[in-house]
């Protein structure tokens, strides 16, 4: 079937939301974690994670300021400091609950039972039962006027993760540890390796 | 084990891109099928598609100039017009091979054995065996300018899928079809449903 934009227009606003949203495709769930400027710890379930570049390392995160996201945006934008945290498929409710609307100065890791993890060089919180965990200095906001969302540009300073996880030519597998894959607002996934395939050459 | 944004900056060049781009975790994996402004057909695979809103249905992707995906993101500043296309586990290799760097004007789709699809709305081809094609236009180019890498920014104008992956709420079952996901440069997989969840409250 072909769906056009006025279709997609017309359909009910929930209903388009989970449309697009899953039309999007596979992506990483990452636990977002920050500290406010008063010390409250907040953590919150991204999908939009990007890979902006390897050298220097930098990751983006697009936001938008109105949603149940904004505390996170708003910690980031106090503090430069955020952490990307991958979890294990077990964890996954957990995860998913960090993005109902808690009041601010509520703690998700609190509410959803995730426990913190400080390290000496991030003062923003890590999740202590994630596989990987990224602590993220924050480089640039780039706003996308055509919607009001904005991309969040960050560098990445530290890497905590099982030595056994790096192969031997710097990939990271994922999937043996179960690492959660999202897709829409609510659906949770782990992956099942294909393979990998050599440099492709014309 | 820590690693250091230093240890991350001297790693050996090849080993630095395996392990940042397979730190950004799982994505959906995408054919962007183009034509030039001559009339040559491009096809080439992205991971980095990202959702940018609902209402206007808003895609990003990012793209480097200098890369093997410089002529895709020539002939859509030329034709404003895109096609993105998800296809099955079966075809991961052929997916793979358009990454090699093939010279302008020759076409990904014959090189690789992916047949070309045409529909009247859209003049960039689709891929014939792809279980989702999405026609996009061109809405904004954003530069990123810290390392010089595009934020390419795209609205859905048509989609093609069968109807039976819709569900009742608006969610698109893409495990169900196999649809291919990436990790880092070169790893693929298939999805295995955990479940999806209901709408979180605090």
């Amino acid at each position: 079937m072909i769906i056009n934009k006025d279709d997609i227009e017309q359909f009910e606003q929930r209903y388009r939301t989970a449309f697009i949203n899953s039309l999007a495709g596979f992506r990483q769930a990452v636990l977002v974690g920050t500290k406010s400027i008063v010390g409250d710890s907040n953590l919150a379930i991204f999908s939009s994670l990007t890979h902006l570049g390897a050298n220097p390392p930098l990751f983006g995160l697009i936001n938008r300021p109105d949603s149940v996201q904004r505390d996170t945006l708003q910690n980031i934008l106090e503090t430069k400091e955020y952490t990307l945290n991958y979890i294990r498929s077990a964890q996954h409710e957990k995860a998913h609950q960090t993005s109902a609307r808690y009041d601010k100065g509520v703690s998700e890791f609190e509410k959803v039972g995730l426990e913190e993890l400080y390290y000496p060089f991030c003062k923003a919180p890590f999740v202590k039962d994630a596989v990987v965990r990224i602590a993220m200095k924050l480089e640039e906001i780039i706003p996308i006027t055509i919607n009001g969302t904005i991309l969040i540009v960050g560098s990445i300073a530290q890497v905590v993760m099982d030595d056994e996880m790096i192969e031997d030519d710097g990939f990271i597998d994922l999937s043996k540890k179960d690492v959660i894959i999202s897709q829409g607002l609510d659906a949770y996934f782990i992956s099942k390796p294909i393979g990998r395939l050599p440099y492709a050459k014309p």
